[in-house]
């Protein structure tokens, strides 16, 4: 199966590319862009886009992804606009959405979404999510994004996720599992 | 001539019926909703919720409105995405990013574009904008969203919107500015 990626970020296809290999499944990057919509949820943002590609001509199958970070003293601020919070407000921003807030109160989660199109246009979700807590202060030079203020549960050492390297880092991401999730479904799908 | 204002907010479609009234134009209120694309400029968020209305089988003539708070020293945010700012990180999290920004850099500017789709499916854009600056605290009970920290040019006593009756603010807004634009431009294509 020849299977198209919405993205312009070499990254991510070399990613899904290294999940999907041995499932005969060739991913292809397709950089052509599509609007986001405002919503609440990253589904309903990935939804919508993979409806005006369908719409607009596209040839499924494809894979669309979104992420956010979404802090829960912040009622899931920035969430589905992260790009845009940190192109305006930025790490520092957000440190000082949350100053003066304890730390059993800076909880937050990294949550991914993979919204796959498949053949016959059925929409499946695959959904991973990092949860954590939102540093004191940025640490970290690696990563990108919010990985500076992120340290996620389950990394006994306090680290940031720009102070982590890669390998450690994609152990526990949410884009990660999401993608797991869907290398699961197609294998499942393949053995049918 | 009958007009659509998309809209949920009474309000509006009675401020927009009030100015045109003695055009000859019918404003009425149609409150399906339609996607909001995420993007840097109001312009671009209306022209895309048009197409998708004019894609869905929408008649022309109809208006579409959207406005927001633009704050210098934030880079713009929350921009297009105030209604998300607010309903998150609110009036108090916009003083939080703001806090220690001396007064001369909290400059900040209300933006409306009333989007006119007329009945050829012509494009017309009206503006308004309202230059301000925000203040140290909420002050005030009037108004909505964050009118109680935004202090507006032209107002001697230094008052926020929310400390303004709505004449006042009228004379000032953005969201007013926008519609004497459209109605000057309906009238002179009446007399044409």
């Amino acid at each position: 199966m020849r299977l198209r990626l919405l993205t312009g970020n070499p990254g991510k296809l070399a990613e899904l590319q290294a999940a999907l290999d041995g499932l005969g499944v060739e991913v292809v990057q397709d950089d052509r862009g599509y609007p986001e919509i405002q919503a609440d949820t990253l589904e309903e943002v990935a939804e919508a886009g993979a409806g005006h590609l369908l719409a607009t001509g596209i040839e499924p199958p494809f894979v669309l992804e979104d992420s956010g970070l979404f802090v829960d003293a912040l009622e899931g601020f920035p969430g589905v606009y992260s790009r845009y919070a940190l192109d305006t407000i930025g790490n520092e921003g957000l440190l000082r959405l949350l100053a003066g807030v304890p730390e059993p109160e800076r909880t937050a989660s990294f949550r991914a979404d993979l919204c796959y199109i498949d053949a016959d246009r059925g929409v499946h979700h695959f959904a991973g999510a990092c949860p954590g807590r939102i540093a004191e202060a940025a640490r970290g030079s690696g990563g990108f994004g919010f990985d500076p203020v992120f340290v996620p549960d389950g990394e006994p050492s306090g680290r940031t996720f720009a102070e982590m390297d890669l390998a450690a880092k994609n152990r526990l991401s949410h884009r990660g599992q999401a993608v797991e999730a869907m290398k699961a479904y197609l294998g499942k799908a393949a053995n049918r």
